[in-house]
């Protein structure tokens, strides 16, 4: 079965979706889409206009979210959804969490304001944004730090899609230097063990045009 | 087990777990939740400030679509998620096609701008996302025509939780008269069908205080 993901680098939600896949080994090709020029093609594989985009057999599939659920319904080794609907339901709050007020509060703030708009030729970062997000994301590491002193992984014992929602957001972030890993050490030593997981090997090798990651961005010792 | 919902009336998000815990007959009690004025006790139920929160036996929940999904797997009927995996994914699809895609281009631009500004005490209606919000319901309703086109509900022949995610957003706008069911036959008889179900009724008698529903809002024969 020959698989393909549209999309680009830095996108969390691509991340979350090649982080899920690298975990089971299913191999997909890349293809970086520019999907802010809505070619006529692109907006038939997807016409909400955004990436990813998964060719993943005969489907050709949209929504980071439902396109996880999907893989790990066919591809349930090794297990990224705990076995009972408590777990999962904890697991799907935290993937909510994260691509929903996580994105909002930070990452749109951060990385769409000093990468995106500059690579789709929007402008310059609004410094109100830039400010809201640089806030709003010592709130967020703080929850996670909470979490991780109660919990292994953020969703309980085991790591679950939950992890790599959060490992997808904060990557992209630390990649324009805009996470603090010196706020919490149970925090930084989470990233540590997600990031040494050769799932993540793909990410640490992302490489975006008038964007270079600092040094200590593929760093598994940072 | 007795249930409680937090919720505002108009929440789409609300009204998804509304809709789906009537269809399963689950009874709850609702409580309308001032959640924008982040009351402390508030924030001990849903750290993430908003609504819905589900109280469900020792359950306290929060993000409607980890919600949906819990109840889905713990009361399976009658069936909201189809039988197979591409199924459930295509449903999920397009919970997240109103959930992010319509919410964003169109609710945040009509119904957040006319009414929650309003009760929130946020200000005036913004014309500019007034007029973004018009012009983006037409695309979604015409979306909508041409899977109906194809279709019987939303997501395939069977109703499922994607019908509920739609009708959530569309009767929120059509309390405030924002829904033109005169631009397509198919996605009105669609609607017909969904407002006829017992499971809208709680839904149709809503009221906001300073903003009264339209003749037709509950009207079945609109």
């Amino acid at each position: 079965m020959s698989s393909r993901l549209y999309h680009v680098p830095l996108s969390p939600f691509c991340r979350k979706v090649r982080l899920v896949m690298a975990e089971k080994k299913l191999e997909v090709e890349l293809v970086e889409e520019r999907y802010w020029e809505k070619e006529p093609d692109f907006l038939r594989r997807n016409p909400a206009g955004k990436v990813p985009v998964l060719k993943f057999g005969a489907m050709m599939m949209a929504e980071s979210q439902p396109i996880c659920e999907y893989i790990e319904e066919k591809h349930p080794e090794p297990a990224l959804l705990p076995k009972t609907a408590e777990g999962r339901y904890e697991v799907r709050r935290l993937c909510a969490w994260f691509d929903d007020k996580f994105h909002h509060e930070v990452t749109a703030n951060l990385l769409y304001e000093r990468v995106n708009k500059k690579v789709t030729g929007e402008g310059y970062p609004e410094s109100r944004n830039v400010k809201a997000g640089a806030k709003a994301v010592k709130y967020h590491l703080d929850y996670m730090a909470w979490l991780l002193d109660q919990r292994r992984w953020l969703a309980g014992d085991a790591l679950t899609m939950a992890d790599f929602a959060a490992a997808a957001h904060l990557s992209s972030l630390d990649y324009i230097c805009d996470v603090d890993w010196n706020r919490s050490a149970n925090v930084k030593d989470w990233y540590a063990k997600i990031k040494s997981r050769p799932a993540f090997r793909s990410i640490l090798a992302d490489q975006v045009p008038g964007f270079p990651p600092p040094p200590h961005y593929a760093d598994l010792d940072f």
